[in-house]
This record gives C-alpha cells, sequence and structure tokens, in this order.
C-alpha cells in the first residue's frame, strides 16, 4: 500500500507532463493553463487509492483519475465565469485572463477532454466508468443550479441545503473513489460502500469548509475569515442559527444579511455571536462529526483486508482535523 | 425504406414527448425550449436513415439521434451566448430568455444528457458512439475556436476556411450518419464511407449558405440577404475573390471590409459586384458541385443495395437544390 503522498506525485507528475499543445491554441492555451495552477488534487488522489484499496496497481487508475480531476477544473473555468471571480488557486480565472467566451469553449472542450480518458478501458469498464461519471457530472450541475437559486430565496431549508451540497461537490468525491473500484474491478457491493464513504466524507469536508469560514484561524485560513458572512450565504451554520436562535438571534441575523457595510467587521462579530449564542456552531460541529463518523461506519462493512480500511480511516481523520 | 418526412416525424414526436420537468426547474426549463423550438433536425433524420440504410430498423438509432441533436442544440445556446445573438429560430435565445449564466450551465447539462442517451445500447456499441461523439465534439469546440479566431486575422487561407467549416459543421453531419451504421453494425468500411459522405455533404452545405447569404432570393432565404457581407465575414467567396480579383477588386473589398455603413445597401451591391467580376460567384459553385459529386462518387463503394444508395443521392441532391 502506497501514502497518500505517493498518490499526490503520480497525480502532480502526470499533469506536469501533460503536453496539451494542440491546435487551435486559444482553445487549448488555458486548459493547460488551468491544468497547470495544481492545487490539492483530492479527487484523483482518492480514485488512485480507491483502485489500491481494491487491489489494483494505483497507475492503472491514472486515466479515469485524471477525467475526474479535468472535470473539477471544468466546473471551476464555468463556475468562475457565474460568481465573477478574479482569482483562483491565487490566479487569474480564466475568464479574467482571456475572456468569458474563451472560458465558455475550453470549458466545454474539458468535458469532452474528460469522457476521451476513459477511452483506454476496455468497453465494459468504459460504459461503467462513462456511466457513473455522466450521473455525477449532472448532479454536480444541479447542485450548482440550486447553489444560485438559493441566493435569492429566503425559505431554504437544512434539508435542501444538504441536498444541494451533496450534489455540487460530495457526489464527485464518492464518484472518484467509486471510479477506482471500478478499474479495480471490486463487488459492487464494495463499489457501492466506497461511493457512499466518499460522499459522506465529501459532505463533512463541506460542512466543515463553512464552519472554517467562520471560526477558522485567520492565520491558518488560506481565505479571508468571514468571507460566507460578508457575501450573505446562506450556510449551514446561518441555517441552524434560524432554526435555534431565539426571536433576537434571528432578528440580527436578518438585519445584517440585508446590509453590506463598507467595512464588515461588527457584521461579522455579531454574526459569529449569534452562531455561537444559538448553539449553530456546535450543530455544526456535531453535524460534522456524524457525517464523517457514517463514512467510517461504512468501512465496516467493507470486504478489505484490517489495513485497508485503517488507511482510508486515517486519510478521513487527516481530512477532518484541517484547519485549512 | 422509409421517406425522410417519416424519419423527420419519428424525430419531431420524439421531441415533443420530451418530458423534461426534473428539478431544478432553471436548469431543465432551459433545455425543454431550446429543443421544443425545433429547427429542421437533419442530423437526427440522417441518423435514422443511415441506420435503415445499413439494414436496421430507425427506431433502434432513435437514441444516437437524439444525442447528436441534443448536442447540436447545446453547441448552439453557447455559440448564441458567444456571438451575442438575440434570435434562434425567431425565438430569443436562452441568454436572452434567461441570462448568460443560466445558458451556460443549462448548455453543459446538455453536453453531459447527450452522452447519457448512448447508455441505452451495449457496452461495445456505447463505446464506438461515445468515442466517434467525443472525438467529433472536440472537432466542432476547435472549429467554433477558429471562426472567432479568423474574425481578427486578415491572413486566412482557403484551405484554413475550409478546414474550419469541416470541423465546425460537417465533421458532426458524418458523424451523425455514421452512428446509423454503427448501430445497425454495418462494416468498418461502410461507416467510414458513410462518415466521409455527410463530411462532404456538409461542406457542400455550408459552402452553399455562404453562396446563398450574398445571392438567395430574398423572396425565399430565411435570412437577411447579405447578412455576411454587412458583418465582414471571411466567407469562402471573400476568399475567392481576394484570390481571384483584379487590384481594384481587391481594392474595393478591403475599403468595404473596414467599413461600417449605417445604410449596408451600396455596400451589399458593391461587394457582390466583384464576386461577379472576379469569378468568385462561379468559383464558389464549382466548389460545392465537386465536393457533392465527391460525396456521390462514395456511394459506389458503399456495399449496399441499389436502391438504397439512390435514396442517398435523393438526399443530397435536394439538399443541394435547396434555396432557403
Amino acid at each position: 500500500m502506497q501514502s497518500i503522498a505517493h498518490y499526490h506525485q503520480v497525480v502532480t507528475q502526470y499533469f506536469e507532463a501533460l503536453a496539451l499543445e494542440k491546435q487551435p491554441q486559444n482553445l487549448y492555451d488555458p486548459i493547460q493553463y488551468i491544468l497547470s495552477l495544481g492545487g490539492k488534487r483530492i479527487r484523483p488522489v482518492l480514485t488512485l487509492m480507491a483502485a489500491e484499496v481494491f487491489g489494483a496497481d494505483c497507475r492503472e487508475a491514472l486515466p479515469a483519475a485524471v477525467a475526474v480531476e479535468v472535470f473539477h477544473n471544468f466546473s471551476l473555468v464555468h463556475d468562475d465565469i457565474m460568481d465573477d471571480a478574479p482569482l483562483r488557486r491565487g490566479n487569474q480565472t480564466v475568464h479574467e485572463k482571456w475572456d468569458i467566451n474563451t472560458a465558455i469553449l475550453s470549458g466545454d472542450a474539458m468535458l469532452i477532454l474528460a469522457y476521451q480518458y476513459f477511452e483506454q478501458y476496455e468497453p465494459q469498464t468504459f460504459r461503467d466508468l462513462a456511466k457513473l461519471f455522466s450521473k455525477t457530472a449532472l448532479e454536480v450541475c444541479e447542485g450548482q443550479q440550486w447553489d444560485v437559486d438559493f441566493e435569492t430565496r429566503t425559505d431554504v431549508t437544512e434539508a435542501e441545503y444538504l441536498k444541494m451540497i451533496e450534489y455540487k461537490t460530495a457526489v464527485l468525491v464518492g464518484a472518484a473513489m467509486k471510479m477506482g473500484g471500478i478499474v479495480a474491478q471490486t463487488s459492487e457491493e464494495n463499489c457501492s460502500l466506497i461511493y457512499d464513504f466518499g460522499r459522506s466524507l465529501g459532505i463533512a469536508f463541506q460542512l466543515q469548509d463553512d464552519y472554517l469560514d467562520a471560526f477558522g484561524d485567520p492565520e491558518t485560513f488560506g481565505k479571508q475569515v468571514g468571507g460566507d458572512i460578508i457575501e450573505n450565504k446562506k450556510t449551514f451554520l446561518y441555517l441552524k442559527a434560524l432554526e435555534l436562535g431565539s426571536a433576537d438571534d434571528k432578528e440580527i441575523l436578518k438585519e445584517w444579511f440585508e446590509a453590506q457595510p463598507d467595512d464588515p467587521a461588527q457584521k461579522i462579530a455579531d454574526i459569529k455571536a449569534v452562531f455561537v449564542a444559538s448553539g449553530a456552531d456546535a450543530a455544526t460541529k456535531k453535524a460534522i462529526e456524524e457525517y464523517t463518523l457514517s463514512a467510517f461506519a461504512l468501512l465496516e462493512e467493507m470486504d478489505i483486508a484490517e489495513d485497508k480500511k485503517q488507511m482510508l480511516r486515517a486519510f478521513g481523520e487527516n481530512l477532518m482535523k484541517r484547519s485549512v
């Protein structure tokens, strides 16, 4: 069994050697650019890890892992247009560096390129991978649409929010791991369990993102602490505060969520205080723990050796201990 | 053997019955909308026709035909954003009726949905269809990028222009027909011939589009005659006029192509006169005929009955006789 650092190295080497010097340059340069910016490469690492967990050489899963990462980057390129985001991984977004039309078309090409990586497998494996991929990709689009819809809705429920982050983020984590299982030709039962494991961890990860955005250490948290609060995002913390808070708490939330002050310091302080007073912070921590534990519980049912379960558990614990 | 009208009816019925009432509505409504606007449905008709030509029931090819049409509409939705087009098939474009973000995301979902239609086939057929589809879809993106690049270039060659229309338009016509062959499980030789037949007709069709834009009958031509001239498009007519024209002809072209007069009547008249005087109109007609004849020549090599060759020839002749 290899280490996560090893999988990361395999994936990184692959992307560093990627020569997308095809014509027309204006289509392929932006693809090469966004893929070269790196990022954590969590999803392809999970595909390689899952393949080894189920008995394959991790390199066999490399084309599937690359497909997942190329798709993830496609979704970032198009999401960044929609969010009008200037920066991605500390660099200019594609639509900023080039223009919106280039970002649309290069993104489209990336979605197609992702499918092409599956062509390196036999027909049955190809079909299983492409089917899972299409289902997942469509769910990611649906999740993104819900996220957009939620911006202008005031009646978003906790269940709807959880469904949104499941689709927008968690299903791709589940699919990345299941693809490792498919390549390793493990049982359907194992494939289904690793998918649910990845999905549950993905939800926990996203809830932790919400939590850290408000309560992360400014010294180590990569982004601006309070970013979601400034943007009036209806995160899990916010929905929990509305559910659990007093009438006063709700009033404070409601008032601040209609305001866009030039200096957001007071807004951030007031809302964080409501998150604590209402018990929303504790409830969010509890939800993160529950999703993590339910992921670990799935490992018990998996038909693999104990040391492999231990590795998956260690990965999950590591992911959940992060402060960035 | 069924008639083209029959294939058209089968495809139209399918799209009329299409119930894309999935959630979230804001993602699926625009898809339902653009697919309901109709259009000529030439590509899916060709898939059904090719399937029958090679001995299958045309209905077997319906999922592949629908995939091609959904992809074609995806490309229209994204191209219309890039071209800032207000109208499509006489109705508002998706980004006008909704907004750009919706058109991006719904378009992405359509590209994925197109792949999902292939899941109705067995693994080997699925793989063959999806592989051809990915290759073609990527070429369509490349063709679109070249088209964009050509807008700001003054040194576009005839060969580059032909490559651009081949990729942007013709390969999808070839692929639509080859998919019928794949579904009918005909020989690779037949698949390759029908692909080249469709591609050649596709190029002829696009060259005819260029020709009719300038010389079509205003009474029957659906679009504004001279539209390409108004937009300073470097069409085949324009490139031929630059190649064959006198120094005076080139000067007239060059001057008018730098101008955007409020009333374009004089510009259109002058440029059309150059197209005729230079022999560009005759050269374009000749190129259309050559591509059409080279398509028909491929029929001789095809291993199918004479009445089926006759049907494909009749379709090609019909397509090339159009005045709209």
